[in-house]
């Protein structure tokens, strides 16, 4: 099984789950990933904690919630898709008529085949979700409609699981584990976040990795006021992983000022290793990294996508399920963000050790007949040199080259054994 | 009436004065413009002034002009349009034929019908124009030629008019008051400065306004020689008047090195009120912005026109008439102005009070209910936070948004009233 | 005789001559262009010297080299055209076989018709060139093949003409005498240098001029390594000569990092006398610039071409001839490098000496009549001016100005006659 098909069934196994951004559904989905990441941490902060502007709501949990006609059929079951009721909807049991249910329910009319996703977080209230479809062919009537929720004072719910490096500086990957049954938004986040972090677990890493799973918006700047300090001096890249399963396109948000070794390593990434993506503008953005990146935060995260949310129509409705993602699809990411990861792993400032072009001949490095046309083997590594003047690191160097700084991994090692380069103390600018 | 209409009025009523850098066409123009702004100070400045590298002319003044034939009929008449003599021509009474009145008349061969607008300054001589089809039917004879002009020592005149603000700092405006009939250049420049002075003279106003009406070159070189220490000082922005008042485009000069105030603002405002608008280049000035943006005195002065001067076919000819400005010209020039200096009175940096997002909800700035498609209505609200990092004004997040400074004006307001934003101390650059 | 045919006479004298990194061929070389610059000086360095990463090699020379067939037919004869043999080829002398002979053979086979210019410098071997027609068309048989070459211990040879300026900073100007036959690569560079050297020769310079005639790589770095320090602290500007000779393009290879005086004075004046010509990536350098632009060598050099090598078909083969190269393309390329120099010499900050504009009517360098479409004569003065702000160099202000800024040279002397501008004590950046 290739890993783009072990992506896929964890996606496969949280789907079902209904999620919120407190209750059973992401401890249950944090519980999952635990037997994929023994070491992952789960913590809880109970409701009424000041977050920063914000403060941790009660905790919601829905037992069940239907809606039957006169004669008991169910016209609409939670159990059927979660999807069904406003998420974090108060509990209600009582008969209404079809007028009086028409205005308890959304729709998607633009999409009348599908059943949108809708919250109401900080407002009480509660509703029914369907699609336009349905609700147009209701009958006259009277509807016993049943949410069996409950709003309690709990705690909110994340996870974390952090890889010790060789070193303090730490990469930076967050994902969102609030949304219910979604596969790209956000299933497919998830699942490509445990398998990287599977993946960097059995290697030795010069930094260490951090990857939180957290509830949108409330998560993370929970996680944030918890954390900031310590973040802002030792994340030196960050990736927020959302709608990472499809295989339409590849695409990131920037962070606000943009030129951080996130944005740097993913643009020559992406650059040389798909065959086309979108670089978003930071007004574009809407997951986590509004969060990052918000004035006095200001920490270099990026936001990671293949098609970005609201950009593709199965976005925040039913069509988003497990048939839009695809093992393609999360592997193509997950190559994507391990190719990264190696590349900072190696992003040092280079320098060349001789003054003028070392003679690569005597190194077995150069063809030994000169003729046009020999030259192209060695190129990279004459280019290489070239640039390697302590003020370009490897990324700058791949973009000087146009070329991958993955690929020139391999070149870096080779200079390195025959001692032509050496790394230069330091970083580029502040790492 | 609308402000259109009242602009048009004053253009109509300085259309016919015959102007020139000095003498009683200059004063007669301040002394209507004194009629609309009470507290316009009017300076007279005596011939034989040192001004920087020049010297206060002679002043000139015409009372009659014109050409007769032998049977004394007027071929050509100073009192019918004052752009039938070179303007600052030299006394003359005399017989000449054909041959010889020829070679004292300009034509304008590209454009035959009309009459060129012809000056010699700083050469004594005097001359004739007409359209080059009135020449060339010009029978043989004799003619009998008078222009009763007089050169002497006087003065040079112009007018000031300031409204005090509650700061020191000032925003310039100026505009030139020597060009006889022509109505787009630049009786347009004059009528729309008085309305914009006789707006900024009824509200309270942070900067201080200074308003200036000179002749060209010689009058701008005389104001700087006695104002330039102080203006260097005080003025943040400036703008020159120039062609303000036809219906065909939007354009403007930038300063010289560009990037000042002056410059982001128009730029801006031009960006999203308009349909389009020419952003010259340095090299295409050719009003007073030449003298405001000489080295040693660079202040941040661009020029603000309709169609630009040596654009516009009618340009410098008698085909610029009151029928090529109109009101709807004239008033898009005085909207935008107005919006500048209503963008330029808040282009503060602006600094948010939270960290991460501030929860929109509980201070009723976001929808109850989220669903796709919802949140257009607080975008501006979130993403001028996201930009309100003490490091961006109001131009600055304008920009960021891409969206006119001027309609943020609005979200400045109600995040300054929510206590989400604060404005910080001090301001981009040294302005 | 115009230069460009001067230039080509030179061509076609050092044609013939057999070179090669080391050897007669070099001396020989160097002897006739002695004739042209009798204080050329030539130097020698002894095999076994190190400079910097490399040694220097044994001296090879070849006194004939030949293949015959059993019936003592020279199918290959090396007088013929010295591109037959390998460069560097050791001594052989024995009777192969057909199958032995195609093993020693080099051919270009994507162009049949042309024998290839095969180096093998650092690798002792020998081997034939010959077109992939003729070896097609070889008979079965025995052959006798005779290369009568040496490689001993002797020297490096190389030629430095330097003409005293009236300041130490110096102009370096770098050409390669190492390739044997062919025109453009490199006849065109030594010809043309050695008529910009007797021009520079003839006339007072501000500047230092240095020439050297080297062969490409081994000789640049045998250079440096004895010049490397003076080189730093009083080269300017350099241009490297290469394959100069063609009439097709212009082109040049910008330093590592661009932006020095070098690379803004060649850009201007290609931009402007020139109908389009190529700016390379340094990605594309392949001649002396590799050395002279090495990190920690960093010299502002860039490389001149007319049709740059690897990219002309004709390149490194037999078709590299007399024919491929013309008097005009040789002069074009002679006066591009005059009036690089010329700017150069003249390229000082300049700053204006008036407060606004100066009257330029009082110095007759202004229309006595003000009439649209009389100012163009004049636009150059004011432009200049506008712009003569102490930090802009005569470059920067041809580029302001988008017009050559060797044009601008006679703008300069008048402003300067008449005392409107001065020079700026210091220069742009470090020079």
């Amino acid at each position: 099984m290739d890993v783009g098909e072990e992506i896929y069934e964890i996606v496969k196994k949280i789907f079902p789950i209904n999620r919120s951004i407190t209750g059973g559904g992401v401890r249950e989905t944090l519980q999952i990933l635990h037997e994929y990441l023994p070491e992952l941490k789960v913590y809880e902060v109970p409701t009424g904690t000041r977050v920063f502007d914000w403060t941790v709501p009660q905790e919601w949990n829905c037992e069940e919630a239907y809606i039957e006609d006169e004669e008991h059929n169910r016209i609409l079951d939670f159990q059927t898709n979660n999807l069904s009721i406003v998420n974090y909807s108060i509990p209600i049991d009582k008969w209404v008529t079809l007028a009086e249910l028409k205005e308890l329910i959304y729709t998607q009319p633009d999409q009348p085949e599908l059943i949108p996703y809708v919250t109401s977080y900080y407002n009480r209230r509660y509703g029914f979700c369907m699609s336009e479809n349905q609700k147009s062919e209701l009958k006259e009537g009277n509807y016993h409609i049943v949410i069996n929720s409950s709003l309690k004072d709990g705690s909110l719910s994340y996870g974390e699981y952090v890889i010790k490096g060789e070193c303090k500086e730490e990469i930076f990957i967050s994902t969102y584990i609030c949304h219910p049954s979604m596969a790209n938004d956000n299933c497919s986040g998830i699942a490509v976040a445990v398998k990287l972090a599977e993946l960097l677990g059995k290697q030795q890493n010069r930094y260490t990795y951090r990857f939180i799973f957290v509830p949108e918006t409330i998560g993370a700047i929970t996680y944030l006021s918890r954390h900031l300090e310590y973040m802002q001096k030792h994340v030196i890249a960050g990736f927020n992983l959302s709608c990472v399963g499809d295989n339409l396109s590849y695409s990131y948000v920037p962070t606000r000022k943009g030129g951080t070794l996130a944005d740097r390593v993913i643009d020559n990434i992406l650059t040389y290793h798909t065959s086309g993506y979108t670089r978003y503008s930071y007004l574009d953005r809407g997951s986590d990294e509004r969060q990052y990146n918000a004035p006095g935060i200001d920490l270099p995260v990026c936001c990671f996508c293949r098609s970005k949310f609201h950009v593709f129509p199965e976005y925040h409705t039913s069509a988003d399920n497990l048939t839009f993602v695809s093992k393609e699809g999360l592997q193509g990411s997950f190559d994507i963000l391990r190719m990264c990861f190696a590349v900072i792993e190696m992003n040092d400032l280079y320098v060349c050790t001789t003054l003028c072009e070392p003679q690569l001949g005597k190194r077995n490095l150069y063809p030994k007949v000169g003729q046009k046309g020999t030259y192209q083997s060695i190129k990279w590594y004459q280019d290489f040199l070239a640039y390697a003047d302590g003020d370009n690191d490897l990324i700058d160097i791949g973009n000087h080259l146009r070329v991958s700084a993955y690929l020139l991994i391999d070149v870096v090692r080779v200079l390195l054994e025959n001692k032509l380069i050496k790394v230069k103390d330091g970083k580029k600018g502040s790492f």
